[in-house]
């Protein structure tokens, strides 16, 4: 069988008032975590390797418009309104859990009605479908964190492995290669091969080389992302909105959209198993500028 | 006697109401054409030459914000509105015709009071003082014009040089590091060196490699810069705005406060010479994160 990766599109409705966690993404890894769905999962969410092929995402008010805490504010939502949410992961040919045993699940932030939308499936190599007529443009539908360090030199990646050099916040479409690339690889299993973070850094440096960035909207946001063990605030900054671009050599236009094919399921950059990084991608028509 | 730039900072005010051309810069580059200031860089004007060491400003209705077209409005200034104007070269030690024998200039935009500000100067090779406890801002106060190209490394130049990528439109801290330090060269005449790109690919790479993008607000533009021989609208599309970013890695950063010092006067990018990648840089107080 061929490797695919799935969503599994749900809704959840608070049967009262609720007040969601600042990750609202927790509500869907709770109902994993307690074996309520997709079961099957819960090894997955409580490893701690890198590049897990697994995204959960925040709860929506749409399946577009995501819910999570930038401040102070709490994500008050009221008894009765429909939430949308996914789940990306490979797809094992399991599925005998999607279906939760009861339509109402308990959690810790209140009771929820638990519906499937639908489940949508691709395989893991062929290519997104945006014809070369058009550009590509890519939104980040939640908070997308892209380390500075995919543009260290592999050969230098010892060196300076104590540095902690945060994230770039500029999405470029060489990042955004290199960060879909690793998502690819995670979802075949092959993660941890040297020859990954080599590619990776020749994928960013040569898809810059080799795009003109046509237009964007981007937003660098701080969201919070719940207390730790000591009850400090954890807070991570990310970049929202949209950028569109063409990339002006065939190879690496269809490297980048193989790799996208994978990342629309499963998110680009770090916290995709909380819910960053989600993704969705369009084609664009090509405006013929003087 | 140590290499130095200028900046000679210039006020101009029409005596009559007056439609300024889309690129405003060409007012003050008419007066160098013509002989009447700084007759000495007229031949530098009109050279073809790559990264030509001299910048003219926009003009503005104040030294920060510069006049320029980005659509089909006109660019009307009234009788007696002071404008601000910039003009940054390699210091040769001859200032004798900053100074123009009158005070009222003729050009094909109408007539102009002109009166001179004042000159800074900064050594070629100094590092612009910005203490390790800031962040650095960089503001691009006109369409700064990043050719994706500089992402390219140089063993693959040759190969792709018919190519025509375009510009990014994404200042990524190692993307105006690779521009200025091209500035910089070009100061110093040694841009035609062929080690020139390689070493502005590595500090691209590198640079970037070692930054932490803190905040941004950055938008493309679409400039016009008038009609070509054939009276067809010639425009352009850059970036203005601003970004705040940390390098941790000392030496890459004071590589860039030494090629910042120079690309304050002489700007970074395309087009230089008529205004484009005008930038101003200051050091910020740093935040301590959670």
């Amino acid at each position: 069988m061929r490797l695919r990766v799935f969503s599994l599109y749900v809704r959840l409705t608070p049967l009262s008032d609720t007040i969601l966690p600042p990750v609202s993404s927790k509500v869907l890894k709770n109902m994993i975590e307690k074996g309520v769905i997709l079961s099957s999962m819960k090894p997955l969410i409580e490893s701690r390797a890198k590049l897990k092929p697994i995204f959960i995402s925040n709860l929506g008010i749409s399946e577009n418009k995501r819910l999570f805490s930038t401040g102070n504010k709490e994500l008050v939502v009221k008894a009765g309104k429909t939430l949308y949410g996914r789940i990306g992961a490979v797809f094992d040919g399991n599925m005998e859990n999607v279906f939760s045993d009861t339509s109402e699940i308990e959690t810790p932030y209140g009771k929820f009605r638990y519906e499937i939308d639908r489940l949508e499936f691709t395989e893991i190599g062929s290519k997104l479908n945006i014809s070369k007529d058009s550009n590509i443009k890519i939104t980040f539908m939640t908070p997308t964190l892209l380390s500075s360090k995919m543009y260290l030199p592999p050969s230098l990646a010892d060196k300076y492995k104590e540095i902690d050099v945060g994230f770039s916040l500029l999405p470029t479409p060489g990042l955004i290669a290199a960060a879909a690339y690793r998502t690819y690889y995670g979802a075949i299993g092959n993660a941890n091969k040297p020859e990954v973070n080599t590619r990776a850094f020749k994928l960013n440096v040569l898809v810059n080389s080799f795009t003109r960035v046509i237009n964007y909207e981007l937003k660098p946001v701080t969201i919070v992302l719940g207390n730790d063990e000591k009850g400090n605030l954890r807070k991570s900054r990310g970049v929202i909105g949209w950028i569109e671009f063409d990339i002006v050599h065939d190879k690496f236009r269809d490297a980048l959209l193989k790799y996208l094919n994978v990342a629309r399921f499963l998110g680009i950059g770090r916290s995709r198993g909380i819910g960053l990084g989600e993704i969705s991608i369009v084609g664009t028509r090509k405006i013929q500028s003087s």
